[in-house]
């Protein structure tokens, strides 16, 4: 067996066989130690940390990744208790975050700890849906206008040919867009607990095939026409969200600012308007009128196997305060939050284990409750962590706390 | 020793100590193994996966993580050898991506190997800097007249003061933004291999005292005022730069187009133009012309230890196509790549070993020289992403692709 | 009289009427000839041109302008015959445009002939609506969310208020919108053949009222939330449409494209690529991908009494081109439109002249159809325009075009 | 010679002459009435009242329009006195207001007198500067990266070359952008009084010719390459400025606020907040978080002869306000004005009259004085028109300000 290895390492490394063919001579998990040792020969390295995986590359290819050579390790943190009052989440929650950022975890702690203190967050779920669009072109504006009557007249034929390929999926809307003699048709499904958009991008294909042939005049140039928008902010998901809209919110009693993010209503309000808000315009962070929304989105994405490139878009959105009699009131509104508990990454091992830390591993009951609870939960952390980085420039504390738990010396 | 765990363990699961302050009592790895079983627990789970790990807490705390219960695996494979003509990155690469997205990695590699065969990619860094931007407000305009004056008759004593705070970093430019009486000033730093940020936050918190001290009147709200603009897409990043803008170049004979890519030149062409450009002009997608540089990104981000965050506004760019006489010519424009090579996750086992497969592990000599080779790779990988997903969407392969490698059944 | 008239002037003169109070001592037009004297003592000027004028200010106070002291009075020019093949203009239009821009009609009136000659253009109107938008404020979002269906299930009756107060408009939609406790709701009106932002505001000012009655817990903070969005470019405006959506397209044969424009069609679609698409990506004019709209509508908007400040978000859209073997095929799809044929300036002597020009001065028959006719031969125009101008870069006249028409010598 | 005039209409009637060829038989005046008769008999129509103008066609064509057939005639009100307290501009001032929307005038006005009362305005320029900035295309990345070098070092030739065409331009930069194998260089002049955009294109045409020949392998695609960005709003001109950056502000006592304006300081500033920063960020009004600029900067660029169009990227800018113990403190930063006293329509009659009210008619002394207090006027005038409509949104008063002055009746 060794022997039929290093036959085939060796060819690997003379070029003889590309990498990926390694794939039809070995099992799964031998391939990925041959791939490994030949990446070592060609590029004269040792991989002794990647090798050392828990990951079983006969469940991971074919599915998750190609060409695997081992595993990538990231710390994992918690935060919490995050007492949460949504529609799905309801309760103490702890959340774990993944990341190499020093100083991150604790920060959204802090934030986590004035929220829960205060009575947890509310947070409402105000629109569900995966978008995937495909452009065609046409021959001319005439042609445009009758393809735009066309799929109006042809919605539930085209409907019921794009959930043939779904069990789950459901197509709710095409939103149709126009310019000159392009048209992009928005398709927008439920997709239950997945995140959907392989979903929607089977069923589109499929969907697109059957418009192409019925109606004649209309070529689809490609399935994804960028209007869907997937890995990129975009207005229309903005506008119209892709994955789910979310508003979290929290009232933090005026005490509790004090006392547990040791900062002051008025100059948390002050930082969030001149910062956010002015900050945000001047610059032209167009989606973002945030603080970082990305940090803690990013973090449970890896933790918990998202797509990671979604957190572009998922990380759009605002973040809001007032000054109240009461206290501090905080939202935030994330407009494209693309989340599944099934599917993609969740089936890994120590992403499912992160999954179930929330309670929201696999499928709901009913099916989305748990992408739902999920979306919750995230929002819910996201605020706590607006809060708390907002405390934390109000209180000019942002260079230290990098300097003593990012780093420890001069740089 | 285990009754000390244990009754730290269930002193945490009563909340009688906090999840933090559980590295009070311990050790630190032992620290996070009561942690985990705190949570396992308080969440009644079990989380053997995330505590099979080869990280050490005693090395990650304080840097990289707080409250860490274990690790997150995530799996990574190769895409090469790619051929990089660059300043700093010269030859064939193997690339190291961490994805859970089937396909993703295979697509790549398809890219990189028609990209190969065409003689590689040419790459040039055409701006490196980390910006970091506070905003100051200030009584009057008569008061931010005079405030513009000052910094900039004042700016090599504030560089200095700035530069005191690190070995590495560079002061080279503050550029003021005006909104009424607020003022932005976006401090540029050169930062060799690290990617910078908390570099630049802590010289510019030093400046930022230096200021409110010296000038008087002029109150700094927050040492970000998002005119950095950290870990979002904005105008400012897009035009400046913040990180490194690259740009990578290859030009592919119509013939490896056909037998590499079974494609063609003029519709790949007209997928970029139509997908690319037309819908991301209509979607709004404004930052980001292109396919799915975000994928790329996040892939090679996770593997290499980066601040995957920060793939918000590294993902911003455009590709652009032309049809030659000699082939497809190809580019893409990454305006805010930021990466480092030191620093950060970088340190980490798996992620300083992915580092090494490029060749790149740790500061180059001269300083800087590493960070730039880095960002020379990634944007010509992203290249091939590009390159390889425009032929699959001409070529009407999307959806089989996934059906293919992204899972086995029917969802 | 004189003596009343010297005896007004000298007390406005003296500051002890306001300039508008003259209105209340004096007919119509003797208070505009006394306060434009008073101005003249004021101002130390003389202003016999503006007096020069066939305005009669007492058809204009109360309805288009107040404090008036006179006309301004702005050459327009024709272009034409440019044939139109729309849905409501079809056949020869000779278009008015007034502008102080040298070249400009020049232009407008070579791309027109190219046009005409080619067969016309045909255009379509995608969308036709009239937006306005409060927001309102409310306490949490638990009660956002039972706003939202609150609206819903009460649209009819909202409804019903809203055209209570008009008895053209028509409320076609409310499209909800939130961040954190704030919601808008943008009123769509069908206007008939008013631009209608006069009768929308009025109407959604009504059902706001009604509103705030019977649902009790929303705040409206304004009745115009810039969600509507009014003399501002908007994603919501550019996806969504405000006033009407309307694509024009053309097929110029090569040899029009060589005779008339002097020009290459390769030419024309390079610099249509380069200039309007990537420059306007690299410059971010978002909602802008196009090479001159402004100038053409702005020249019609002040030709025909239309609100001039519109022609901001009404020279949003796109300039697209294709070298067919047929020839040159462009459109220009402009995404917010604002015009009218009644109501506003058209009711001025000189404006509803130049819109009979057209056809179009008064109400269509039906309702609605000479705004749409008006609308189509504005979009065929933009057209004119746009063409013309690639074809003068194209061929590197602009400079010279403007030398030669717009100025006379060195400046 | 009325049968010479008899005989060219009749023959443009027939078509055998262009409407522009007409200037070619009769002298100027002779050929617009001609012009104009063609136009009637062409259309059916009666055109007295577009023929009734002190227009002299002999003084307009070949400088500021063609193929005219008479006047449009627009209603100029004043607003005033409007004290402002700028660098140019000091005192009370009447600024003129063409338009045709009932209750803007009035509306200005009242800002107006609230901001006298108060002690003006304060205002500053902090850019000005105007930009040409036509598109290359090279072969490649190592050609882009050459001629970014040689730009830099040639940048005095190259200025040298530029401002032989001009007695008053000054090129004081040239910004370059690079997407892919493309180029734009932004060229920034100084234009003195006037608003510069002809004398900018001029002298980048001649730059670009030198570029073209000396440099060899860059090829100008555009003159124009929409990074300018003329007539459009961009985050160029946004981050840079175009034509002026001026900002205006004003504190205005609570009493005032209740006495003159019948509102109230906290109610402002909420409808400041939730409508142009909310509102605007959720409907993506990304340059123009203010409520109507480009109504004050149409009416005035109507009256004084400014390039209307340029009221798109002209109305770009913020409205900010803050409750101060003293009373409101509201500014307005207008990124993008771009105006001139000389050339354009400011020789026009009427439009010269309009200037000279100001006290800016022509060159100022020293140069570019006229035309910065022009500025200064314009930006504090468009604070009194935000202040006002603020506080009639606070007041729930703005339909019915339009049902009282805009129209009479239902409509």
């Amino acid at each position: 067996m060794q022997e039929i290895i290093d036959e085939i390492v060796n060819k690997a490394v003379k070029g003889e066989i590309e990498l990926h063919e390694i794939d039809n001579f070995l099992e799964a998990n031998a391939a990925m130690v041959a791939r490994r040792q030949a990446i070592e020969r060609l590029t004269n390295t040792q991989l002794p940390s990647i090798g050392s995986t828990i990951l079983d590359y006969s469940e991971i290819k074919n599915r998750n990744a190609e060409n695997v050579i081992g595993g990538i390790q990231i710390p994992v943190g918690v935060i919490g208790p995050l007492k949460v009052n949504g529609d799905y989440a309801k309760g103490d929650f702890y959340v774990p975050l993944a990341t190499t950022e020093g100083a991150l975890i604790a920060s959204v702690n802090r934030g986590a700890k004035a929220v829960t203190k205060s009575g947890g967050t509310r947070v409402k779920i105000i629109f569900d849906g995966m978008a995937r669009a495909p452009v065609f072109k046409l021959d001319s504006i005439e042609e445009v206008s009758k393809f735009l009557d066309w799929i109006k007249k042809n919605f539930s034929k085209i409907k019921e040919v794009a959930e043939s390929t779904t069990s789950h999926g459901k197509l709710i809307n095409i939103e149709p867009f126009v310019l000159g003699n392009n048209v992009w048709l928005r398709f927008v499904y439920e997709t239950g607990d997945a995140m959907g958009m392989n979903m929607a991008t089977i069923a589109t294909e499929k969907a697109c095939e059957f418009i192409e042939r019925e109606f004649g005049e209309a070529e689809c140039v490609a399935v994804s026409g960028n209007m869907c928008s997937d890995k990129k902010q975009s207005q229309i998901n903005s506008l119209h969200g892709r994955g789910k809209t979310v508003v979290a919110e929290a009232l933090i009693p005026h005490e509790i600012v004090k006392t547990v993010l040791k900062s002051d209503t008025n100059l948390i309000h002050e930082v969030n308007l001149r910062k956010n808000w002015l900050g945000g315009a001047r610059a032209g962070t167009i989606f973002q009128f945030n603080a970082h929304f990305a940090n803690i989105i990013a973090a449970i994405f890896i933790a918990t196997g998202q797509d990671v490139a979604q957190v572009v878009e998922s990380s759009s959105g605002y973040t809001w305060t007032e000054v109240r009699e009461e206290g501090l009131y905080i939202s935030v509104t994330l407009t494209s939050l693309e989340v599944g508990t099934v599917g993609g990454g969740t089936r890994l091992p120590t992403q499912r284990e992160a999954l179930s830390i929330m309670g929201v591993a696999g499928p709901g009951n009913p099916p989305g409750s748990n992408a739902k609870k999920f979306a919750e939960i995230i929002a819910s952390t996201v605020l706590a962590g607006e809060l708390n980085l907002l405390a934390a420039l109000a209180n000019k504390e942002l260079g230290k706390a990098h300097m003593k738990l990012g780093r420890g010396a001069k740089v």
